[in-house]
């Protein structure tokens, strides 16, 4: 096993990712969500990507000169046109002017369209934290949960990520949750390894409960907490599909893989200034809120497995598996 | 049995609370709920929920006569003090105000605090949506959920509602779902007959499943998806608490009985015009999106079975229970 500095994944991915034909700006932008992924542990996230955007960025689900075009509309609202760039840089492009209006008004909201996979969701909500404001963030991905009673998936694994601002300039509490009752990565994880998966993560095709990894690849992967589920999953579709104009996830082609060209898909992030509603009350709530949590034995704060990752990475760096460097250094 | 008119309900409903002590502008906003809950079969919001009030009125759980205090403390936040008094009239007095700063700024948000329970959360949402806007809700209750591996209560049912628009000056759809997995007036109704409940309702006060419905009423109800159902009831405390500035759902008095004195618990309502995001398309994504649910055998599009039941209501009226009409007129 190689051991790398944060700064070590940040020029890794960055160099990799302008090898692959990225612009040295967009290049940067998604390198920087690489190393906040690792940094907290989520390897998933983290420079298992590398390689995919890399290859994504070759045959054009991609493009990684795309340069995204901000607009505000209203004084509460901006809006962004990755130009079906990564998602990241249409992110950066309209972010100052965000904060800005949310400062100005109390509350404005970023969509994006025509954009792409985002990587953690929650670490755009705690970047809006990182400002002082309450982040809460929607994000859609292709079509995978059927509605309750249907079989033909409608909406994606469809995250929402909810940032509070702490008196540090950090966030107190991250909620970063999908819609599934599973990731699909573990999923495909089990059908490559001809495992079984549990009985109330997916259907088949046919719309009937199955064990067989396979199975439910061909079928629709079930929302956490049912019919609710399914309603969560729905809300984050209208805000980050419908209210963003971008393509619905049925219409979205596949973020793994290379077929299907770009998936067009969306975001929508929404940021509240405290001050213009309960100021420094909210403090005090959420201060006793995190504290009425916290201090049962055997509950955890949202965010807070991540936030422990944190402080052991920033320290001893990251451990990364030699083929998986190698497999990144090919991919540029 | 005997059949009331809507316009029925509503006279019955505002008398009561007048005779109980309401000013004539607060018993009309509940009564005008009343109605809704009625219309569109939602019985436990209806005239089952008139003599409550009325008690609540009479005890000072809710101040019948208060008028609330608007402030809009930056161009897109609207923030009401409801005085400890109903929640309707609270939101009617920063409607307006809240509305225009939508369709100025492209978002906006009314928070309520010293406020009550709401109703039927979903009928605030669709009376933003028949503004022409999107209208997202978050209310809170009294605590009943213990964060995941805890037993103490720290959220309530606390749900949320999500409404959109349609072309007709009504709303699309409608989600309208609380963070528990059954309500607690279900839990309430099975005890008072000393029968069971599922396993997966409620904890006992150790922490532990239980059938028996008076241990889960001295535990904590279960949220629908477990760990992250509890992150959806988190969101919607954030946001209609904290960010309100009301009491914490775990610092509230109960919304039942006579004793504790005003809940003073929150409303955080978020409202968006759709011109200022993507205009035109938005109609067709959600056209498509309830088309893709409604064409599935078996799945049906949230906040239809409430449609189906308006218009069965809204023309052959309200079967009222003759012993519920007379506590109401006991009540006022």
């Amino acid at each position: 096993m190689i051991k790398l500095s944060l700064e070590d994944v940040r020029q890794l991915a960055t160099e990799t990712l302008i090898g692959a034909g990225a612009s040295s700006q967009n290049a940067s932008a998604v390198a920087d969500s690489t190393v906040l992924a690792e940094r907290d542990g989520i390897r998933s996230h983290g420079l298992l990507y590398v390689p995919i955007y890399a290859e994504h960025v070759k045959c054009g689900k991609v493009d990684g000169t795309a340069v995204p075009v901000v607009e505000k509309v209203k004084s509460g609202s901006i809006r962004v046109d990755a130009k079906t760039g990564f998602a990241h840089p249409a992110i950066d492009a309209g972010f100052d002017a965000f904060i800005a209006a949310t400062k100005e008004n109390g509350v404005a909201a970023l969509t994006t369209r025509n954009s792409y996979n985002c990587g953690v969701l929650g670490h755009h909500a705690e970047r809006i934290a990182e400002q002082g404001l309450v982040g809460l963030c929607f994000t859609h991905a292709p079509a995978s949960i059927a509605p309750t009673g249907g079989k033909t998936p409608v909406i994606g694994t469809n995250p929402f990520a909810l940032a509070v601002p702490d008196t540090d300039n950090g966030a107190a509490l991250v909620i970063d949750q999908s819609a599934s009752t599973i990731a699909k990565s573990e999923i495909l994880l089990r059908a490559s390894k001809d495992e079984t998966i549990e009985d109330n993560w997916a259907l088949d095709s046919e719309g009937n409960p199955t064990t067989d990894a396979k199975a439910a690849l061909k079928g629709s992967m079930l929302p956490s907490g049912g019919q609710k589920g399914f309603g969560v999953g729905l809300l984050v579709e209208i805000m980050a599909s419908c209210l963003a104009g971008a393509l619905l996830s049925r219409d979205a082609a596949p973020f793994s893989g290379t077929v299907g060209g770009p998936p067009k898909t969306g975001q929508c992030f929404l940021a509240f200034d405290t001050s213009a509603f309960s100021g420094e009350l909210f403090v005090e709530r959420i201060s006793a809120l995190t504290q009425a949590i916290e201090e049962q034995a055997g509950a955890r704060l949202p965010g807070s497995r991540r936030k422990n990752n944190r402080q052991a990475i920033e320290k001893d760096g990251v451990i990364v598996d030699p083929t998986l460097l190698e497999r990144i250094k090919k991919s540029g």
